[in-house]
């Protein structure tokens, strides 16, 4: 257990940075974020920041020599830098997870070794790697590229009518994968935590509606049968035991009419999809990421509310003063400037009393 | 209202402004705390920190023109500081409501002013007085200085055998007043916010235990009579509402065995008993303080637990380890290196059912 006055470094000065840091400070450790940007929401509530590039082996050793150990707030932490940093300090996530995290077909590949249930899919490295896997697939599909993929960026849905190649330019030509098209009933994710103790355990399965590819609406409980919520649940604990996981881990699935589900993807880290536990749980997925890299237990991950997270993107969070002024809205903003569209500026939760589950 | 994005001055660098900071961040305020300490709890979590002097003229003119609002953890403010500031940027609390708490002799005339009970008092400003005083209260009787106690400090007191002469001495014959003994039955405190609008509303009243002049526990609902409990809130919107106050005030009180009550002392910030707001309420006294001062509504202050909130004094908090894996224990850590005896490293919160009220 690192004791208090430890610090946590923190890959990445966003929201979820952030929030990681607000919940390190009640514990008594302290946060210190790298990220190379000019505005950093996680640097305005921590005391150390190092606003320097990923790939500054002299920043990072610095970083590295202040630091008890590392963790990240996004999964494309570039693969030099965490093995930099991980030959240095304990790095949590481990960098084979991330490494698999951040490449859809290593992910996919993953999890069919797990034998998880997962849509069908095919590497996309050619037009003519897409016309085969089009022709086995059908259509609709969904054409993504194997990196650098969030919020639906850098993906494209391939109907029966539609031109491959348009598609394929859509994505720049980049390394890619065809994924069959779900007919799902629900979008449903689970958010886990794993502490160092090999301990799993998780949050209440999240219903989520996604607009555009972003994730506007959470609730929980999700409204799916308890057996599958018990089914994701032990999805993601084979997924974290598998990957030696220590810290946070999100799972997305989709979940069909009868019940059944697959896996969509899964991130390795603090997610949008727990934000409510925040407001709804004694222990947030924000401290109980903070615990477990730090070594510490991990109380039980109960929540004592029903909630509903409402994400604020883009000029929504204009309207700041509205919420402020709802005694049944509990308000999170991120500290970001600029309003653009599509950016996440804070979100909303709403706690209701806590259904029978 | 201050919008997101504006910053809040805060006057002082130890763990209540670390609390304030914490609040201020998901509400998208920014933070500038102002404290000469070489060590600052508040800085620990807040991107700017000014570490000057509170006689400096020209780093708080800087100060002020960096902040939007300036509010204050302590209340021995010097009255040069308050004033200066407040010539150049709004200051919750004002400076008379800051210099009246920081007076035992003026906070005492006044609350006589507004008739409100009190234990009856004397000013001292010399053996005689003190010799008068003796007279007429009798003994047992507590002779406090009338500026810069806490925690128990600069205050004697004073039995029928006691010599008077020593007692006046160990305060350093410092201006005092001498005040009647109180044979209370419970210590009871009230945290109470006041709005920008002038509107009045207050957390449950606390029941709380001394040890050495220093808060143990806090305990909510406070065990007193529910009548009892309504009188003391009344009591604190009429000094908030007589001292034009925006902020968290607290009213200290004690609870005689047949239900009345007598004024303590007040202090014009958010206060160690009510620390349990932070985890037994959807708006922590913390919250509250933040959102007047900024302008902004502040939503019922209503609990969802029954709560008891230990401080952790000097090195109680070496066991921090036990705490963090208690599941019923909330853990704070304020982040302070030295544990000296007597020194609040921290506070622990445990919640239980809500008893009805």
């Amino acid at each position: 257990m690192l004791a208090p006055g430890s610090v946590i470094g923190i890959l990445g000065g966003g929201q979820l940075g952030r929030m990681l840091a607000l919940a390190a400070a009640p514990l008594g450790l302290k946060v210190h974020v790298y990220a190379p940007e000019a505005e950093s929401p996680a640097a305005e509530v921590s005391a150390r920041w190092t606003r320097e590039g990923y790939d500054d082996d002299a920043a990072l050793a610095a970083f590295a020599a202040d630091v008890d150990v590392v963790t990240t707030e996004f999964e494309n932490v570039p693969a030099a830098t965490a093995a930099f940093l991980a030959a240095r300090v304990p790095v949590h996530p481990n960098p084979r997870a991330l490494g698999i995290a951040q490449d859809r077909m290593l992910e996919k590949t993953f999890l069919r070794d797990l034998a998880l249930p997962l849509p069908d899919f095919r590497p996309v490295d050619s037009l003519d790697d897409l016309a085969a896997a089009l022709r086995v697939l059908g259509g609709p599909a969904i054409l993504k590229t194997r990196r650098l993929g969030y919020d639906g960026k850098g993906q494209v849905v391939i109907r029966a009518e539609d031109d491959p190649v348009a598609a394929f330019d859509a994505i720049g030509r980049a390394p890619a994968i065809l994924e069959a098209f779900v007919p799902f009933a629900t979008e449903a994710s689970v958010v886990m935590a794993r502490g160092p103790s090999g301990a799993v355990q998780a949050f209440d399965v999240t219903e989520n509606q996604h607009e555009g590819g972003i994730l506007r609406l959470s609730r929980v409980p999700a409204r799916i049968p308890p057996s599958t919520a018990a089914e994701i649940i032990a999805a993601a604990e084979t997924i974290a035991v598998a990957l030696d996981y220590v810290g946070v881990l999100a799972v997305e699935t989709f979940v069909l009419g009868d019940g059944r589900f697959v896996v969509n993807e899964i991130a390795p880290r603090v997610h949008n999809s727990g934000h409510w536990t925040t407001d709804a749980c004694p222990v947030s997925q924000f401290e109980a990421q903070i615990r477990a890299v730090a070594g510490w237990p991990i109380p039980p991950l109960i929540r004592h509310a029903d909630a509903v997270m409402q994400n604020l993107i883009g000029t929504e969070a204009d309207q700041w003063a509205v919420f402020a002024a709802d005694p049944a809205a509990r308000l999170h903003l991120y500290g970001k400037g600029d309003a653009r569209p599509g950016r996440k500026m804070g979100h909303v939760t709403r706690l209701q009393q806590k259904s029978v589950p």
